[in-house]
């Protein structure tokens, strides 16, 4: 089946299947049934097994899938084989959280390159990367042919930042900026709001019987 | 029209309007269109009527909404009006820098206790707050009837935390850890895994034309 326009909904999923099969690539598991996988993410079997053969068959009917198989079917999948750097742009406190958090814990992206404007954290080197001024990042993401950027900025600087990586060949961009970006078609955004986030768990704190007396 | 169980499509977006709604209001605007409310947001004016109407008649046919009257409404709908207290649990580099970001940038909800069970950071002050071990976990949460915590710590060390939580009264978690909580059903849970969100945005870094080669 082909792989373009594949749903947001199962790209998602995809990352989530990667780690389980990670670990189960480090003890050794040659083997995985879709019903393990299913205990193991808390989705079906049946849509386990429905996302996967959107993109192909890779398991035999019985058995299950292959794992190291399964894990590299994936990151051709995902398009982590053939790029994989990343930049961060802002690195205030939680820039640098995030930056150091991918350089430390994810084995598959690489941060090529951490910027800011303020010179108070210029210089500074975050697990031996080296945060520099943002001037350099268009000569950073054309070096490195980076495609993905993670945008830490204030909501005011966001926009102009954008223009610039979109117009370097940026792709994709996770942006934590708390505004709407305008991007061409091709680019995609995925937006993480953090007080978003957090704001709307305060509607499951007021009890049910309360929620009728506003 | 009751409030209880509204959907989480509608509750997720009315921290946006607050937001919009709280920068009026420091301009002194008084009065807003749900079309300018379109055009800042991006949602379309019908689905914000939609969204808000859910909850009551808060706005005047051809006039608009009364910022300050709708902005109230909405602390009460989302229930920031009752409490607003939270705690953040793992004060590494992301639990450090998102207790910093909400008690810098959050005028609504206040971080009233940060804890770890590292003594490298233990003692340690984030804008006045200081990290406490995580003993002293169950009785600032009582103390302060938290009903919201961010989970910032190992998945391996996620579940007994989060049991703790809900006996002690917490009803909704803020999740960064990479994994799947168990927690009964009046406790909602919102997961933001960085990983997931950032690997799957490689998918869109692979040209179309490239997509049906795999």
């Amino acid at each position: 089946m082909p792989r373009r326009n594949a749903p947001f909904s199962i790209i998602r999923r995809l990352p989530i299947y990667l780690r389980i099969l990670d670990n189960l690539i480090k003890k050794d598991v040659d083997i995985i049934s879709s019903r393990t996988l299913s205990s193991r993410t808390g989705f079906t079997a049946e849509q386990i097994r429905k996302d996967l053969a959107y993109f192909g068959a890779f398991g035999t009917r019985g058995t299950g899938y292959n794992t190291v198989y399964l894990r590299d079917k994936l990151l051709k999948i995902i398009g982590l084989d053939k790029t994989n750097h990343t930049v961060v742009i802002g690195s205030g406190h939680l820039g640098t959280a995030f930056g150091r958090y991918i350089l430390m814990k994810n084995p598959y992206i690489r941060v090529v390159g951490m910027f800011d404007v303020s010179n108070e954290v210029i210089g500074k080197k975050v697990e031996g990367l080296t945060i520099e001024h943002i001037d350099r990042l268009p000569a950073v993401v054309e070096e490195y042919k980076v495609k993905v950027a993670i945008l830490t900025i204030p909501s005011a600087k966001a926009q102009p930042i954008v223009n610039q990586l979109v117009n370097s060949g940026v792709t994709a961009i996770l942006n934590f900026a708390p505004t709407k970006l305008n991007v061409p078609e091709h680019v995609h955004v995925h937006n993480i709001d953090l007080t978003i986030e957090l704001q709307s768990l305060f509607y499951y704190t007021v009890f049910e019987e309360e929620k009728d007396l506003i």
